[in-house]
Formats: structure tokens, sequence, C-alpha cells
């Protein structure tokens, strides 16, 4: 069972790939990887690293990307594609499963503040709380158990998953996506050492998701202490990511799992964040750069830069200096050794110069 | 107050150890750490390192691991066993508070559509939300505020903890306990630049939960690409792990807190990571092989290899160069005592060859 | 749109912080950083490193600490201040919005279970679940769509935000607040094999959060094994935080976004523990200590110590080693050409010291 819906002839799949049809034909019903894939399966391969598993395969059929060498004779039947990735990203929409039947209207057990406003083709899930004042535009979907605090604004055609929380006082833009479990809104952590206790310093600004933002589940977008944290139009944002206060993500940027932003750190455009890794606070990360998986980042990033490693570091200097850090204990070794010669160096030039004395003597 | 029930008599923790019975007799009624542990409360002591810690205990009783060498006189009760850990475990079991009374059938405020099918003894709680087609088997406890979105299957006798969530078309076997805040069903995080904006690759895989799997709080499994993410029976996770699309995990895997897979990566049976671990996108870690705590896995990890360090080397290398590094400093002063060495080695070379000239000139 | 509240004269302002007022006034409608600010927002200048940004500012005003040395010539209207960062906390404190309306007694649509107390003046939200027999101090707030378990204890005036999870049998003091999406007294994750599976570890312990803590969102806080999970008076802690069973976090301390502590660590009194630091079980940390961001913490730390590094070190170690690893690729570089110098030294002397022979023979 591949949970996928639909099945196709494998003409029919040539023909949606624009592609001449194989001179044999397969029932496919499913997609799969190499090594998964059984005879009513279609599966890919876009690179020669994976050619033995091609070899392998039981697949019913297979897109194979123009550059890869394929072994001369094979029986699987393959449909020849320029961009594998991107052929296999038709079929899945091909295979999607319908989409599943949405909430429509407010539910009778939501509860809606009397002074918020819905546009046409709002739909409110059961036990949700929809606060005061809270504006919702056209065709946006609140799905069950979901709260929005007063004074929200909502764009059009958003879709809130279920337990989802929006504070109060926030701006979501349109077709903005948020997963389960995720808070948006909540006080910046932010304290003062008053002498006595830790106290609260006042949060007192907003959130602003911008257009055609996906957050994923559990992911935690706080208040700024004034002005707004921004997440600029396009961006996505995997799972269980930090943004702390005034951080400002830039457009269509993308930020892997787990990842962390403290305080007012800023990206630029497109910029990459890989999963786990760490921004402190107040820096900037210029527009296209990319940050490894893993990565401390303690300072600027210029734009277009690629930078790993804890602390990060250039990309390339890192590379060169783990590379080093991996001669290190034979270094240690050479170290030791060189000073043996050394050592023995001196020793032999020692009584050479005592002849030398003997010698200048005898002269 | 230990927040423990039930109190014994020592002549009965021995019997229930199957241990012979101390000499004194003490009412137990808690149990504790050696360092905090009261009159009233049993310890415990599994290996000599805590033995001061024994000596300064006010605790009324200690279970002593047979291989612990003891103080030749003490005050203090010892019951000796085999293994300290396993009879803290079997005390634990019962010294546990009664079993909170569980909700009992269908509560008036859960939302259950009528396609669903409930097998017998099922509990669902208040504000629970039930979607179409889903199926539970016999004995599963829903608790409070739960999401199950359609076409989801649950097996028999599982727990769900209030406020997990569940999207549409997942599966769940049988004794799976999810706790309070986890999301099963994401959209697996793909997206491809189509020259205008990160572009939504559809995820229309699945997710499978085998039997006999925990997981913790804030867990995030995202769907499939195509096909299923996969967690293997008894596999244990705790909190705030990050699981993502298409990754397969062993049976009996333990992944600690905070720990990340990326994207299609493979474990095999029984295999640990630490905490804050971190393992790139589709590599394999094989049977029984061990990640160590804060670990960046960069590439495959064979089976029964333990692995640690940023990036992460087999765990003897990764002890090795740390070593080495914590040596680098002063190799850096060593190597500038060198050249100046070898610079005073020329030095005297030179002139003695100046000599050797002039030596050569009056010969 | 700066989502704050007020408008205030400038000399107000002045007055306010208890400074003389400006020479010109301006209407202040906001607050912003130099770079954001407009004509009607103040700003605020802590340190010289931000002078520039000072010298471009469109800000109305700008609060600058004493000891910055600002242009001679400025257009712009200043406030002298001792402390520009603790100015702006009374400046965030007046323009912060009016409290949002709270919730009023106990919502029709809240299940509470009869054998629980509720203090006077307690709000409990809608789609809330009390359980048995718990018990809750005056004044305080539970939002929308909480649950919490049997037996829980809660002081007086605290907030649960909306979809707080608390579990059975946890006691919370008084003025805590908890962050939306947040769990406290997960079972602990304590498996041991027992040849054919992980077999689970009851944990019977609670957890205890002392009064005027406040936690972040989607943070974990598990029960404990035997005893109590203690977070102490005062202590603060951001989003996603991990902490694990029998930890202890010492009064006032500070944890970070994404920080993870194993089980059974100990903090002592106002420790801070920096963004994504991992601290490993069964270590003391003592008062006052600090834990750098993304720290790898395996040992104890003493008091007052700051540590930092993956594995951490203590800071100036770690900082002496890391300015080492920047010089290790030209190091091995160095070596290699020492040991082409103690090579050719060994060539020099060896005719030299056939010369030698030559010459002794002469002799």
């Amino acid at each position: 069972m591949r949970k996928t819906s639909g099945a196709f002839a494998l003409r029919e799949i040539a023909s949606l790939l624009g592609c001449p049809a194989p001179v044999v034909d397969v029932n496919i019903t499913g997609i799969a990887t190499l090594a998964e894939a059984g005879p009513n399966d279609i599966s890919f391969l876009g690179s020669d690293a994976f050619v033995r598993h091609f070899r392998a395969t039981r697949a019913g059929a297979v897109l194979v990307q123009k550059n890869v060498h394929l072994p001369e004779t094979t029986k699987t039947p393959v449909i020849i594609v320029d961009d594998a990735d991107l052929a296999l990203g038709k079929l899945l929409t091909a295979f999607a499963p319908p989409s599943p039947p949405q909430p429509k209207g407010v539910d009778a057990h939501a509860l809606i503040d009397p002074s918020a406003r819905l546009g046409p083709d709002v739909s409110v899930g059961p036990y949700c709380v929809i606060g005061k004042n809270v504006q919702i535009g056209r065709g946006t979907i609140i799905h069950a158990q979901v709260f929005v605090g007063n004074d929200v604004q909502i764009g059009e055609y958003c879709i809130l998953h279920p337990n989802v929380t929006l504070r109060d006082r926030i701006e979501i833009g349109s077709r903005v996506i948020i997963n389960s479990g995720s808070v948006v809104g909540t006080d910046g952590f932010g304290y003062r050492w008053d002498g006595t206790k830790q106290a609260k310093i006042p949060q007192i600004g907003t959130v602003v998701i911008e257009d055609d933002v996906e957050i994923g589940s559990c992911v935690c977008v706080d208040r700024a202490k004034f002005n707004a944290t921004r997440i600029g139009h396009g961006a996505k944002i995997d799972n269980l990511v930090q943004v702390a206060h005034n951080v400002s993500i830039g457009p269509h940027s993308m930020i892997a799992g787990q990842a962390g932003l403290a305080g007012s750190t800023t990206l630029g455009t497109r910029v990459i964040l890989g999963g786990q890794s760490a921004l402190r606070d107040h820096i900037q990360v210029g527009d296209g750069a990319m940050v490894a998986a893993c990565a401390a980042v303690a300072s600027d990033v210029a734009a277009g830069k690629i930078v790993s490693g804890v602390p990060a570091l250039p990309h390339r200097q890192n590379l060169r200096e783990q590379a080093a850090f991996r001669r290190l204990p034979d270094l240690i070794v050479q170290v030791r050794k060189l000073q043996e010669e050394v050592k023995q160096l001196h020793a032999r030039l020692s009584p050479a110069s005592e002849t030398e004395k003997a010698q200048k003597k005898r002269l």
C-alpha cells in the first residue's frame, strides 16, 4: 500500500511529461525509490551514483535523467527526462490523493467573538477560539482547536492547521500556511536583573508574517520588543525552529528544522539555513547566503557566502581546517620527531665545534 | 513530600527483590538519591564512585549492587542486589501511584465523525475531534483536545495524551504512546525554486508508526514525499525530536531529546541517537550503531560503530583528535621554538662552513 | 504602523526618565532602532559602535547613554541617560498597549471536575479541561484550550496561555507564566533493555515549578523518575527547551532557546545557559556559571565559570584553542618546511663530518 491514489498507463505518464511513450506499456499505481519499487511502481534515477540500484530494481518503469549513463541492455522501461527531480514533482502532483474535504463555514462548536469580521468562504473548525476585533480574509481555512487572540489580522486563503496558537495583535498575510503546534506572538525573551530578580522587559511589538509563507510544526515566532518580528514573503520554515524577538527573515528564505535565530538577527533575500544551525543575536546575513547544518554563526555573513562549522567560518576555510584537524595527531608525532632530530643535530654540532675549537687552538 | 504512594516495611522490600531481610527493619515511604534521602526513604548505590555519598546519607536503607566496596562499618541498613538499577526499577513499580482514572467511553464533548469506527473500550476525551473514516482499535485511550484527521488508523491499547495532533491518512500500530504537543503527519519540507518562488512539492506519502513505539512531547514526524516515513516497532523517541519526510527508524531504536533526522535517512535496529545529535539527509546508520550527544553525522555509520563530534567521526578517532586539539596551543609554541633552533643550527653551520672553506683555502 | 500605543511629547518622556527636557519638542508615537525610526519615533544609542547609525537616523529623538561620544553637531534632539537599556525598558512600559481584556470567571465551555477547588478571581477560558482534585490559587488566569490533569496544584496570579498541557500530579507556584504549546509532566525518558524490548521504567515522581518562573513556548519539562524535577523561583526559560527528568534548575537562572538539560543535571543559582547549549546527564553547574550558546557540556562547571565550545571548555581555553585552530593549516606547512630544513641540516652535516673525518685522517 503506497498511500497514493490514481493509476496511470505508462504512456499516459510519458504524455504528461511531454516525452515519447516507451515501447512497453505498464500499469503504474505508485511511486517509490529504486530499492523499494515493485512492478506497478514508477521510480526515478537522477545520477550515475544510483545506477547500481537501477540494475537491481523491480520497478515497473523508471524516469531517467538524460545525462545518466544507463547499462547498455535493460529490461526496465525507461522515460528519459531533462530533470528527474522536476519530472518527479509533476508525477507527485498527478498521484496526489484528492484534496481532503475541508471544513466549510463556521463550525457550531467554534467560539467567535461578535466583533470579529470574517470574509466570504472562511472556514472555522470545532473548538476554535477567535478573539475580539479579529479580521480574517476570504477563503481562509482555520482547522479545529486553533486559538486566535484579540486584534489579529489574517489575510486571504490561509490555512491554519489544528492546534495552532496565534497570540494577540499580530498580522498574517495571504496564502500563509501554519502547521500544527506552532505558536506565533509569544513575548520575546527579555529580562533585566534588577538587583533582586530577573525583571520582565515589556515586549510591546508585533509579528508580521508576509504573504505565501509556510511555517512547519512546533515553530515558535516571538513578538518583538518593539516594532515587529518579520517573516518575509515566500519564506519557508521547517519544524521546531526558534525565531526570537525582532528577527527579520528575508523573502523566499528557507530555514531547515531545529534552526534557531536569536534576537534582532536579520536575514536577506533567499538565505538558506541548514538544520540545527544557530545564529547569534544582532547579526546580519546577506542575500543568498547559506549556513550549513549545525553551524554556529557568531558574526555577519556577507551576501552569497557559505559558512559552516562551530564556530562558523567561510565554508572553504572550514573544510581546510577540518582537513588539517584530521592530520593533527600525526602532526604532534612529527613535531616530537623533529625535536629529537634537532637535539641530535645540536649534539652532532657540539663535538664538531669542539673539534673546530681544537683545530683553532692547533692552528 | 515525595509524590510517591505506598509504604513498605524494609523486609517487604527485601522480599519483593528476593533478598534476605536486613536485621534492622525500617518503615519506607519513598525513594530518593543518597544525597536527598531522609530516614524513611530507600536509596541506591550502583558504583564505587558514589560511596562517599553513601557515607553521608541519611537514607533509612540503601540498595547496594554486590560489586560495590562498602565501608567496613556502617549503620545504614543495606540490601545487597545483583543490579541496583534493575532493583530500583522494581521498587519504582511498587511505589508507583495508582493509575489515574482514565476517561471512559466517548465524552459528550468530543466530536466524532459518524463514519469513524471505534473498537470496544475506546475512550475519547472532551474537545477531541475525530475525522472521517478513522479506525480506532480496542482499548485505545484518546485524552482531551486531541485531533485525529481523516482516514487515520490507530491500533489497540494506544494512549494519545492531551493536545496531540494526527494529520490525515496516517497509520498508528498497537500499544503506541504519543505524548502531548506532538504532531504526526505534517507535510515534509520540500520546495523547488521555480524562478520566482519556492514552489511546494506535493508530499503525498504517509507516516507509519509501528507497534509499541513511544513518542515524547513536541515531537514532529513528517509525512513522506511518497511512500512512508516509518518508525519501527518498539522504538522510543524523546521530546522535541525532528523526524523529516521519508526517514525510517529501525525497531527498538532510542532517540534522545532534540535530535534531528533529515529527509530519507535510515536507522537500523537498536540504533541509539544522543541528545541534540543531527543526521543529514539520505544517510544510513547500521544496526546497533550509536551516535553521541551533539554529534553532527554527515555520512553513513556502519553497524555497531560509535560516532561522535562535529563533524561526527569514529568515537576513538574523535577522542584522539580532541586530545591532540588540547595540545595544539602548546604545539604552536614548540614549532616556533623548533624554527628558532633550526635557524640557529643553520647559523652555526654557516660559520662552520666558512671555517671549512677557510681551512680548505689554507690547505 | 508600530503596533504600540500612546503618544507622548518628548518633554513628557524626558520627565518620565527624570532628565532635563531637550530644547526642541517632538511628538513621539513609537520606538524603533536608529535604522528604522521615522520622525515620530524615539530611538536609543548605548554604544559608540552605533554612532554611524546615529548620524544617519531619521528618528525624532534619541536616548543616548552618557558615555557615548556623539558627533559635535547634530540636529537630532537627544536625551542623555545613565543607561540607555534601562531607559528603553521604562519607555517600553510607557508605550505598552493597554493590557488585553482577560477572560473573567469560568467560561461556559470549560470542563472543570467538581472536585477541583478554584480560589477567588480565577479565570478559565473556553475548551479548557481541569481534572480531579486540582487546586488553583486566587487570581490565576487559565486561557483557552489548556489541559490541567488530576491532582495538580497551581498557585496565585499565574497565567497559563492557550494550549498549555499540565499532566497529572504536578505543582506550580505563584505568579508563574507558562506560554502556549508547553508541556509539563510528561514521563521522563527511561527504558531498560530487557532482552527483547526497551522496557519502560516507571516515572513516579513529579515536577515542581516554584514562584515567579516564566516558561516559553513549546518547552518540555519531564516528570521525575522519583522525587521531583524542579525549576527554582524566578528562573526564566525560553522557547523549545528540553528539561529532562530529575533536573534541578536553580533560582533566577536563565535558559535560552533550544537549550537541553539531560536527566538529573543540576544548575545552581543564577546560572545562564546560551541558546542551543546542551548539558549531559548527572552534571552540576555552580552558582553564577555561564554556558555559551551551542556549547556541549559533558562535565561539572564550577561556580562563576564560563564555558564554551563542543566539547565545552573554560571559555579562555576555548578561545585560545580556537585561535590555534585557525593557525593549524599554516602550522602543517611550517612543520613540513622544518622537516625539509632538518633533512638539509643532516645532509650538510654529513659531508661536513666526511670532511672532518678526512681532516682527521690528514691530521
